[in-house]
């Protein structure tokens, strides 16, 4: 049997495995430790699909729910840039590019195209399930420091401005969310003073 | 603005942050720690729609890939009983009852059926969508024994017969997939002795 598409096709699942080694910036219930990448995108992909009812625009959820199950791929190689580390932010760009060249050149080549596509779609943050998956990815982490009392935004010392700033894209795919982040998880720890004006 | 709705989602949301503690039995990449059951469902959910191809019916995707980020968590109140466990095995049912109860309960009651029903679904293994997603649930944890050299086998003396008896299921979904896993993943273990006859 000519197993070469299958076995690329394992090889690429294999080394997405190490997803799990990449630690995000967000404590998970309890604040014992830190979320990986991949439980991120667990998460959020599984959250996509519960909320998808307050999207802004239709959307094709099964193409939210495969962005979101990638989008942290590239991380393997070029790191979590932490949202309010703004000189990691700044190369985080090329070294994503050259990531997921590597990474998704590993599986057959209409599908390495197809993922590395839906990946730059993702990044763009123009099309409906773009904005919608971008939305997810944000809510996800500030409902998760908010559920460990701010713990995170204390350590980080981080400025309301940043966040109203890194939130920008969450309310283009779904207000609705954005407003609910603002005032159930954001706003109260202002007030709390979690998080500094 | 009525939130009722939105907060019972974002509970559920919440709630399931938990599944990141729960441990599997399977190590990932270099053997240093064991994989949990959100990292798990991520894993095999992405498998799920890169090796879609091979799936022995007609499946829609999105419903197996719902099925794979919803299927262990259950687990959050009924723990993990390892595939080789039978004593384990045997009480496990019952307990996974109560916690889709309990756990898609937090939901609005027309999600809170329609994830119950599809975790049933799941769990009947007589559908298209769930034989596959059985498929993915078996071929990616026997990917990574055979990865970090069947350490986990050696470990728990698993037999050959028990590894078969397991995956009766996982050439339902997909034989391609199936005789992939045989002879790629178990047969050389057995070779080298890391898999008891």
């Amino acid at each position: 049997m000519q197993n070469e598409r299958l076995d690329r096709q394992v090889d690429f699942c294999r080394e997405i495995d190490k997803e799990k080694f990449i630690k995000r910036e967000t404590y998970v219930t309890g604040a014992t430790r830190m979320e990986n990448d991949a439980e991120h995108a667990w998460h959020a992909a599984l959250m996509a699909i519960i909320l998808k009812e307050y999207a802004s625009e239709e959307i094709d959820i099964l193409k939210v729910v495969t962005m979101l199950l990638i989008h942290d791929i590239v991380e393997i190689d070029a790191g979590d840039a932490y949202a309010y580390d703004e000189a990691a932010q700044a190369t985080q760009g090329e070294r994503e590019k050259r990531a997921a060249d590597r990474i998704f050149g590993i599986l057959p080549e209409d599908q390495a195209r197809e993922m590395k596509e839906m990946w730059e779609e993702f990044e763009a943050r123009e099309t409906a399930e773009s904005k919608f998956a971008h939305t997810l990815d944000n809510f996800q982490p500030v409902m998760l420091n908010a559920a460990t009392d701010g713990r995170r935004w204390i350590e980080r010392d981080v400025k309301l401005e940043k966040i109203l700033k890194r939130n920008e894209i969450t309310a283009e795919g779904s207000k609705r969310l954005w407003d609910y982040s603002l005032e159930n998880f954001i706003k109260p720890n202002v007030e709390k003073g979690r998080i500094r004006k």
